[in-house]
């Protein structure tokens, strides 16, 4: 709703814990600073879950005279909203703090859920929403694009295997060894953990790489085209949701 | 035939039978794999090529009723269908696994035929058969590409060769060795296995890293909006072939 | 001012004091030419800043005639022009010579600043405004991308962190040091520092150079359109500022 | 002259002659293959040079005809021939093989002046002339892109010297060695022979990743454009030159 302030005030706030609460996270995974600031992360995540919990509340509280759900009882006006994907991220975000009192869950599961909360900046963001909106649009195009690449991961894997194995066989002595070498050369990233030293090998490397990148051409024409047509259509308004 | 649902669950199985032989072959390859589940892999084999000879005969029979064809005499209207190359693909699809009761076939070259399986999705893959189209479409602006990226690669190999042949006689003592530098930095890939080394050399491969982006863009540029086109031209519908 | 033979005759001495003035900054910095040529190196940092100082002087006395700013009383037109930010990058880039003099400043401060000239250059490159020009045209766009490749970046790298902590306690041991992995991964650059190890943690990263390739995609295409926009719709007249 | 099957041949057979030639160059490099077969190489130069005199005397004896310089005394049209950019190539690509007769050149000097033969690939390479026009269509932006990308690798450069050159003078202890690093970075080819290990190293090094993702994509956009439209403007037609 442009022009409320106190929505606005409400968004800013509530991105700003969601920045906070992520930040405390990944920041929280350096021992260091887990040892010397122990209590300002759990601090910090104990009030992202209250802000988050409140929020949750009021959203289904409110979600009830939602002009789309005015017409059926206020239960089950609800019981949809909490149905919703930003209904079921909302909990996700919430649900591990209250877990964590009642089962003995391992840490590292419970930083992944905490991560989840970064799904709920894709309610503020425009530009999640429009990549969401561009990939959903071309989705046919980039199933075929995947369908190539899958083709030319396995084959090009399987030729390697073949003029390597002898060569490596600790890094080429697998088809799956083989396209592990295959994805990182055709996405031209390029590790270099894992080279061909045959005089074969390398031709066929060389045709990978620039096989590689006329494939790996089609996906990126085809986001980049969508994604500027989706930027470019909408106005940049941030809905309250 | 759209609507034909029995045309659609046969598409579907074979699909399927490819990719599980597809699969089984990638699998089979790790030496714990096949050690531990050979009767599976056997078995796959065995299904996946009774699956396609059927698929062979039903299809070689039916052409003969193929609107195209049908004022041929049958056997000639099944002898031009096994030489398209789709019949061409089914037939070596097959063959491999008939073959090596009689031959004592390498088992390396009997994966080779067999991963010629994934040539059969493209009767039945869109994006492929869009992808085929635009490198058609494009043939000769292609080839011009393949000209300059060709003269680029000896050129730059060739003076690389010359500033480090000194410095690095394993690795830039001949031209064909520099070739091989100059595709991965040309490609963007970068392995690290081979690096000049003299300022010359650097200097050399900063220009070549640069010079190579240019051309690069040259081939990837074309591609897209063609295959972008393409796929935006057909309705993606799959038809039997 | 074009046709105005004098001020292209300054424009070109200035864009050539520039140039000299950072490429001396730039061989400086080797030990062995800053013992053998430090004269010549004293010389142009010397007269390079008694340029821009004259010039800086001049713009200033000239921008009393600023056909935007004749209203003003001399003393305001100046100091406006002083405040905008050209005006800034002048004083800028000679601040640091005269203060070398009063204050006992850090050597490698000093570079910096002295590498600030090279902004200087904004106002004669119309390449360089055009970019400015395509970047801010394009601002909503980019922030847009900014947050869905820190999004990619934190996911990727606490996903990889989980997969890959045990085995590489040293270099996956943090979400901060999987973010150095995640970046230079998502760039598609790929060092070869940093990489998985485990089957997990190489599927994960297989995943995240495709999905990198298609995110990236983004920026690039974004920029490229609006940059080739206003370099085609402006005429390439440098002018005065 | 299309439908002239003279000239067709002509044209096949030296272009033939060409490629024989680079590659007997490339060859003889590899000393295994130079011993083996020195004779071949010998007589493919010695033939080279005899197709590409004749072609040259011929092409100098038939340039008084050409219909622009007819009008010319012969000698003058000839001269004028001699002069343009195709005329000095044709030139330059046989002159090595009679000045080894009379001045005791370095063998690899002669290498060099042998692949400039593949230029002369130009007059009958359409792509190649297509690039060549699309580059000097676009040579201002292009011209723009490279002062904004050597700002972008100075200061990236300085940046990470002064960041970097304490912990690993060896690599970063100069601003021109930053520079190799700065330009392997963002032509993301990223070698992986010189990497930051600082945190703040990182920081910037991550940044400049992604800058020069964006940054690069100035040209490509820029060429392929041009490229493109180049390629689809003309019709191919293999002219005499």
């Amino acid at each position: 709703v442009p022009g409320d302030r106190l929505a606005s005030a409400a968004h800013a706030f509530i991105i700003a814990w969601i920045v906070a609460s992520v930040a405390s996270v990944v920041l929280e995974s350096v021992p260091r600073l887990r040892a010397g600031y122990e209590p300002i992360f759990v601090a910090v995540e104990f009030c992202s879950a209250l802000v988050f919990t409140v929020e949750y509340a009021l959203r289904l509280w409110a979600s009830a005279e939602h002009p789309a759900l005015r017409h059926l009882p206020h239960w089950r006006a609800r019981l949809r909203h909490a149905l919703t994907p930003a209904g079921v991220i909302d909990l996700l975000a919430i649900l591990p703090f209250y877990l964590a009192y009642f089962v003995a869950a391992d840490f590292r599961v419970l930083v992944v859920f905490r991560l989840l909360r970064f799904l709920k900046l894709m309610r503020y963001s425009p530009g999640m929403r429009s990549l969401t909106e561009a990939i959903y649009a071309e989705r046919r195009a980039l199933a075929a694009c995947l369908v190539i690449l899958g083709s030319l991961v396995i084959t090009t894997a399987a030729v390697m295997h073949l003029a390597e194995a002898d060569a490596q066989p600790d890094k080429f002595g697998t088809i799956p060894d083989a396209m592990w070498w295959a994805v990182i050369t055709l996405a031209t990233v390029g590790y270099g953990d894992v080279v061909p030293i045959t005089p074969l090998g390398k031709l066929i490397a060389a045709v990978t790489a620039l096989m590689g990148l006329v494939m790996l051409a089609l996906p990126v024409g085809i986001v980049a085209t969508a994604f500027a047509e989706v930027i470019h259509r909408r106005e940049f308004v941030v809905t309250w949701g």
